[in-house]
């Protein structure tokens, strides 16, 4: 059980039943996760983090099937077991078929391992990659590397 | 510059720039990113890093943009300031336009944030989540949790 | 069970039981955490772990309530069940309310979140923060950004 | 320059204004770090991302000092160094003394020391740290550990 | 079970059964890790992750057990239990023993201690530390810090 | 320049200067690096951290070139450039070869992709990684995984 326990349906105040209510409403569900009835002891942080998803994770310049892997995608990073597994339901339910995950697994897997290699050799930012006032700055020191001879 | 210097083109022995070329042409640019002039000191590493990269990058279930937002979503996730650069310089030139990184940004912060509250509030898998042989095991066990009375 | 094994304290040899019993005496707990009789199959590192630990977790400039809820902040960063279930109770043990427990898990996890906003969105550097000798090679370079008009 | 620029409040539209007015108000500053600049590319997120952290770090059951410190911990242990400073100078700004700084370093070294031996001793939780139903499943299995004779 | 489930041998098409041969014949053992077995739904991935892992650890510039304590280091850091349980093995299988597992976690704690008081502290490069063009950069700025008299 | 400042040998205190004076002479050097430095406006932690360092470092089950690799290992997964760049220098210093740098690179790189390959696809712990008390439990409710058929 989680720390300060779940607060059930049943037994919650007015102010947690409304957003439990409107969770189900908008994920057309007919119960919460245990994620929000632990937070549901704290009844403004389950306002405030509810209203921030429900922001957050609606249709917008991305679709919420991109929204629910990019969410596993942070979730394997961060190692976090019970989130990989509400998150991939999640996905799944959006419309995520096997082979799409197993891509997004390869890409996660592919993204943790050269963060390690490019930070490991200690390599430097390619001019081309610094932007604005900071690019000014760059360019007036960093001699132009080679380019490949067209033609 | 990186920690045993970076491989230039004009520098470069003929396994590594048989590599230089194949990123160049693959990604249609004139020069390859620092990441590869590094790696190249390890020619076995250079070539097996990239051989992969292209396989996990190609369109397959997912598109190359969804790939590279969720290469940056890892890489703000483990604050790789190199990876963070150049794969958002990668997903912008893939079409991700400001709205979409914005919208790319709060999911990663979000998720970020839920990671730490479904662990700090030491949150139990929900029934539901649970695959499999685990979770005949879990059902025997677990009490169902009320569900909300529909109508 | 532990990779090497739990040592309990009657099988212990005496340099651990003088470190189990420290332990028990300062904590004023009768029995010792798995974390220690794991450790203790290496009795340098149990010993020279819990004089650093009994040393940094003394009260200072802060109180040890303090110092257990911000163990608790980096275990929930880092995903340490174990550990998030120990400095918990251990918190709990030196005073910590549930409103003070929903307050803590609200800061640590809003602050994972905006720490990879202010990286994903490779966010420089104000000139305030900067410090000391860096401070004065940064200003020299740094228009000051406009203040708001006052009055 | 952050990666979609950083919005002068003499270029903000309305919308931007006004939360900057509130952050500089609350805050008693008279201008607004980068890190809102850079969020004010994405009006809803910088009203939304102010919003939460007006709520969180206001005095509650935790004090600001305590809040900002807790922010700084969270930001050390995942190396977010624009964070680090920011945090560090807003703890400081709240009364935080150099001692303070010190011990708190301390204590965050020390726990990502134990996190990790920790899990990789792979520690089993200790029964009296499994809350609730667990709790009881848990301990219809596992043998009570020795406890010191008293006395 | 994992997300999508395990493939076991008798049910494995060819393509599978033949990496799943060599990593029986390369690691003298007869059966493959749930791991592989996981990985197995997305064939692709499971040829280029066993393809990648067998070069990576033969034999080269280190000895096998050195680089199998490298990766139980990497994965006691990131907190992953699958990977410290097998690799803690697939260590000691390769010669680690308990004195060499002790030192190693010892060696991976203070690591993580250190790391968070260098960032913590926001400590500033040793000019010995930067590397070839960065350093003469560098080092036409920082004045010389003082050194221990001789003799 | 770091949170607290450097403090000088020159305007060292004499318990900082002892401990100094120990970096010095135990690692053969004639001026300590700024992460000492910055340690030292807190005496106790310079000295606890110093004695740790100095306790695990030394050679052992592990010779100083391994465990110095493993502390890169561990700072490039994490993240740290002050401790990449330090604990490099200090690998070479001990002995590592570019071969050996770049093996320990892609040993690294690739456990922090396995790692999240492991999690993400949420692979259950295999019968023969479970150890001692747990493994009898586990083993009791697990049936066995096919094995190959020999000969």
């Amino acid at each position: 059980m989680a720390t300060l326990g779940l607060v059930e349906y049943i037994d919650a105040p007015p102010e947690v039943r409304t957003v439990y209510d409107d969770i189900m409403v908008t994920r057309r569900i007919d119960r919460v996760n245990n994620f929000w009835k632990a937070l549901a002891n704290d009844p403004p942080t389950l306002r405030r983090t509810w209203e921030s998803i429900k922001q957050i994770m609606a249709p917008g310049a991305l679709d919420p099937l991109t929204k629910e892997m990019i969410y596993v995608a942070v979730s394997a990073t961060n190692q976090c077991a019970y989130c990989i597994a509400s998150h991939t339901a999640a996905a799944r339910k959006a419309g995520m078929s096997d082979a799409m995950f197993a891509e997004l697994m390869a890409v996660v897997g592919m993204a943790n391992e050269t963060n390690r290699l490019a930070s490991g050799y200690q390599v430097e930012l390619d001019s081309q990659f610094v932007v604005g006032q900071e690019k000014k700055r760059f360019l007036a020191k960093a001699p132009r590397s080679p380019r490949r001879k067209k033609g």
